[in-house]
């Protein structure tokens, strides 16, 4: 059966991942599921939603609805009081441009897809493209505390689907680890914003205030650790500590 | 004039469909119709096109219409009250990433385009690009029938091109065979999804809540088909079954 | 001189386009726009805004606005009022499909690009991404005049604007003619497209139905010419008529 | 440790920026961020962003708030007004498109990227991304002078970023200057665009009509010195004046 596979193993696009001892043979299910997808096209799906939500954004900047030939100063106070929104707009650009340097940085490390790695993806998308509605309703509502609890927690689910992507990629084995130390630190890098994220919303959720606080401060803590951790590998690069 | 032609002939790009026996002259329609179109750039079309109707779904989630000093509750009461939107979000965006991993798998296997399969992709894009529409529908109408049918009925029509292109590209022996059992279950999978969305349309044409049960029933009786038809086929894989 | 920039030479994305002979030292100016844009992302830009704008085109059709709780009869027969809008999208979705398609096969002949090219096509482009809103006026404004010469005079001048790609690429020598019977016939059939609308578009200034017979009438001629042409070339293939 | 790296550093996406003299060890930070991102993936972002913000440019054209019956006459005449409009649409498309290229044609030079480099191509996208405001609030509000210099200024700061991203990258040793004279011409071209902008917008905060002279005025001189300077560098090859 292996000789009659051979012309798809070795195309470069489709390959299987069956490890060589898999005698039993599998189900239809996992035979298709076992396909792997093409990492170049999920990342052009990504790069797309991404560049879309990005610009999707621009959309809850609406022009001032006012007569045509409006004076200047009006124009502008008009534009000033929509101050919101452009903060807004520019935090979700500078946020989903974090995540996707993330997320392309953490792919580098990924050696091939995997169906559940795609379907993370997807919900991580999903939660992309979700980011226009929550930036609107945030630049729309700047102090009203639902708003900022919807918008924060878009941000942190986001967070959260990245890291849940490099957890299940290490769990399959699909982590490239040759070099070892950077694929650690990549690790840490990707828990540490939603962890900080959460802590930001939990703290919030006693009070608004708190919430920048607690993020803060959790992420400085983890960045600290992290520096420590660093240090303490150098000085003993043969620890197979993780 | 076959010398005359090798410059385009090797460049991996450009390739000619013609079998080398075809000793008539090609009409001028077909002759440029040979001109195979790069799987490339139609997955670039393809991955671009999904890529915008996937974010555009979060269009229909409008930000409240409410005044900018609102409380925190009244405002996630007029979220709660667009669940239904949000349903229809996910829902879509869901399916719509279905059917990507399933086009995207499906070509995994095809070795090359033809302008035939070209326009087949085309309408499916068209099917995917109006999913905006039926998902804001559905959105907004979400216990209409009318709504529901229109918008199952754009699911089908995307899953039915699907299984379209993947019989034309049979047909004309564009399908990669050298893994037949893997190319038989993606064909099967390929063609179970809209026989089991025209079975629930038809279902729910009698009564909605049997569009369901139709749709899960026949899913599942496909499934343990295939799961039959499998065994069989490992245990005999001499038999040119199907 | 030559050695310096032998670095640059050999890398396959910058190519300068100075013939040997050249001798005269090029203008600043010059000298930077013989720097040859990369085929690869002006396609991709191009296939992202045929994307974007396909998919756009579906902003037209509105969901519509009734109450939530409306009944599935009047649902339908609001929508049905709205069919033109739905005939002017699948128009124009598959005439933004045909024009891609042959853009894409005509791209195929043209061996690299040059700044006049990148410019028509930018030109282009904008032309395609023009087409949300001739779509919108012609789904909205079916039957009147002025929104169906808008409408057809831009789908002119998207065919015409590949029409000259094509015709400078050919006055430059970008086109490949090493199947010189195929480039010629696609050469025929990218100028077919915009004589036809155009006559199409004078015809129906005389009188709106005759703009269809007109664009009918004039494809088939030219078709036919292309027939007899085609027939002639294969019997005499070694006249250099073009 | 040089060894255990190996894996990773011969693969063609993901490569260490360390100069092999750096002896003392990295900074947890500076280690993640010493991966350089894939060239590719940021023109592939880059090109969707272009792609949608040209295409959105079109949301602003407005299909006119008729009657369905209107005659042809009066949708011309409402569709004239709209003239401004279809002025800053096609000065930003073909302005957004200017960038594109120069973005393009300087990236050429760029040998691989850096975190500070991303960063700042996430800026410039910022600022094409909100072509979409600008353009609109010009087509509405063409003679308001506030609106003129928001949207100039969007102009200059899309086109000054680009410039910034050169100098960075020259600083940082990016850049390809294996075609001596190429490269410089190219630094050129990009510093010369935002220096004539912001000239334009300096002259017309004293008087609008003096910012289209002084715009003109400014990229005249520096096109006659760049001229002049081109010939010097013929002349004197030798010379390493940059």
């Amino acid at each position: 059966m292996a000789q009659r596979r051979s012309g798809l193993w070795h195309s470069n696009e489709v390959r299987y991942n069956r490890s060589p001892m898999s005698t039993p043979p599998l189900s239809a299910r996992k035979l298709i599921h076992s396909i792997l997808l093409s990492k170049g096209r999920m990342e052009a799906l990504t790069d797309g939603i991404f560049a879309i939500a990005m610009t999707l954004l621009v959309l809850e900047l609406k022009v001032p609805d006012l007569p045509k030939r409006v004076g200047a100063t009006e124009l502008l106070q008009k534009i000033g009081e929509e101050a919101p929104a452009f903060f807004s707009f520019m935090m979700s650009f500078l946020y989903c441009g974090l995540l996707w340097v993330m997320h392309h940085l953490a792919m580098h490390f990924v050696r091939h897809l995997q169906i559940a790695l795609v379907w993370l993806n997807l919900l991580f998308l999903m939660s992309i493209s979700l980011m226009p509605f929550s930036c609107g309703l945030l630049g729309h509502f700047l102090r009203n505390r639902a708003a900022q609890e919807i918008y924060f927690s878009n941000m942190f689910v986001a967070a959260a689907l990245v890291a849940a992507q490099w957890l299940v990629a290490k769990k399959k084995k699909l982590i490239n680890e040759d070099d070892l130390l950077a694929s650690q630190l990549m690790g840490q890098q990707v828990i540490f914003l939603p962890v900080a994220l959460g802590a930001g919303l939990v703290a919030a959720s006693f009070n608004p205030l708190m919430g920048s606080y607690g993020f803060i401060v959790v992420l400085l803590a983890l960045r600290l650790w992290q520096r420590r951790w660093h240090r303490n590998r150098i000085a003993n690069p043969a620890s197979p500590s993780s």
